[in-house]
């Protein structure tokens, strides 16, 4: 009898992402479950996302970014929360035609990240179907008790901030679909790596735990993601669309085509951080993102009402056909 | 501008799922992001699984009962380890096809489930798929620091248990795949609804906890569960065939076709506790599961050495052709 044989399934888990479960609470994936207690003072926080292929990503894509993405689409929200990595459970669907050399890629994906960002695998689970390759994370982080970063907490006279650039990733999705933008090879690939691979801003997480009053990290756009936060916290935005940070790359796309700037202000998958930070805090919250080397830009003010406008420089508000992405 | 009214996956969660989202610290899944904190003492057990359309059930099945499915696969697995359920994060690929009637189905049975095994909803993220259902769950659960039972840690001289009936889920399968054994309404109907919906044994986490020596949950079939389970203790196990509880309906089928009894011992689904017991903790393990109202079977006992070996009460060995369910 082979029952002392393990699985097919016991035997890719053990080879491919036993490695990348470093933390003794994982038990080497050798058990139903694992355990994992937060720091002293802190509660964890938890997120789940989901990746697609056909729909989030390209079937072709390396695997190891389609790794590094289901993971850092997550990371992403533990950063906007002020949150440090604790680690992830992550559950994977394959079709038949994925082989060895797919699962090594996917697996040397996911132990790169782990480490980079100090976020070890605490369990998996593998099946088979007969549907697209689906990736799904749950990560889990810690903040000190009570203090997880809302985004239902904005107040008039806060300023909005947001990391590093916005659009680009929405652009190199352009570009992959057969976009013809004039743009440089440097620019094209700016565009492109934005989109591949998301660059979630973790190191920003304890300056937005200690200075802002509200955040959420942008990952359906820029105008739907500020309207959401601005829904819940009962407040209204005044943006001033010019101040939004663009790369070169995005800009460049713009000088040519200006009809593109409204879609890469709510276009998706930026995982940049959207926070509102007090005016008190505004010079300590420079400092603190300067020290933790990431672009933050003031970019206008909460008011009161509902909602949020995105002015122009000619002072015309901005329209946007579609104010977030959604599948739905 | 359309910014101030929700995205169509928003309101989707906000409809369907916000109700399941009981616990305060779920936030109505309003934020990106939820937390919580283990009770005192205690530490998190972390599990995900997943199921997906036509591979672990069937696409035509009640909504709420894939539902329950999806989330009892986990929860099973946190009463192997002895935890406690503390809540869970869903994550939903959804086909064009799916309609508000099935997902009311489904969150009426996510809703029922959370309520009755005290496991509320913590986060979900539902995305479009070209492919099947799928529901992938992260569970979350709390030990006392340090007591997580393992599947590692049984000892020669145990005693080997299992809950409920084995088998049954299997055979239910095979009703649903066109076996047709001469089986009454009520067998017929038993079987069915085993494999259908598991009947995780949440009731004896506590007496596992208290008396285990080691345990697992049964999900890809006793046999190979119980020889993962060796081959991790660095045990062998004397098994005897007929003392493992079998329900009047697979009796039946056993009684017709004395080949199903190998499948029915090596089949996946029974969503069952295997555990091993110290002979001083036997009659105390017994006393509690009583009042779990959780029946127990002893089925043989841990002696030295590698693998499982079911005797028959000839004396002969039962010989399984697949010892452990697996896709791959």
């Amino acid at each position: 009898m082979s029952s002392d044989s393990p699985s097919g399934e016991d035997k890719l888990i053990a080879r491919f992402f036993g490695p990348v479960a470093t933390d003794p609470g994982a038990l080497g994936l050798t058990d139903d479950a694992a355990f994992i207690k937060p720091p002293a003072g802190c509660e964890m926080v938890l997120k789940t996302d989901a990746i697609v292929g056909g729909i989030h990503f390209f079937p072709e894509d390396p695997p190891s970014a389609v790794a590094q993405k289901a993971l850092r689409v997550n990371l992403s929200d533990l950063a906007a929360k002020g949150a440090k990595p604790l680690g992830f459970l992550v559950s994977l669907a394959l079709p038949k035609e994925i082989d060895d050399a797919w699962l090594t890629g996917f697996a040397s994906g996911l132990r790169e990240d782990a480490a980079a960002y100090k976020c070890p695998l605490f369990g998996g689970d593998t099946v088979r179907s007969p549907g697209p390759i689906m990736v799904s994370v749950a990560t889990f982080g810690s903040v000190p008790e009570g203090r997880m970063v809302r985004r239902s907490t904005a107040k008039p006279g806060d300023h909005v901030f947001v990391t590093g650039t916005i659009g680009d990733a929405v652009l190199g999705l352009g570009l992959r679909q057969g976009a013809s933008w004039p743009l440089d090879a440097a620019q094209r690939e700016h565009l492109l790596s934005r989109y591949l691979l998301p660059r979630p801003r973790n190191a920003l997480a304890q300056a937005v735990l200690d200075y802002a009053s509200a955040a959420m990290d942008v990952s359906d756009g820029l105008a739907g993601d500020l309207a959401k936060l601005c829904r819940v916290s009962v407040v209204s935005a005044d943006i001033d669309a010019a101040r939004v940070p663009l790369s070169d790359a995005a800009k460049a796309v713009i000088a040519q085509d200006a009809s593109q700037l409204a879609p890469a202000l709510s276009g998706g998958d930026d995982y940049e951080i959207l926070c509102t930070v007090p005016p008190g805090n505004i010079d300590r919250f420079r400092v603190a993102a300067m020290a933790a080397k990431t672009a933050v830009t003031d970019i206008g003010v909460i008011v009161g009402g509902g909602g949020a406008r995105f002015r122009k420089a000619d002072g015309t508000m901005l329209v946007f056909e579609r104010a977030a992405f959604s599948h739905f």
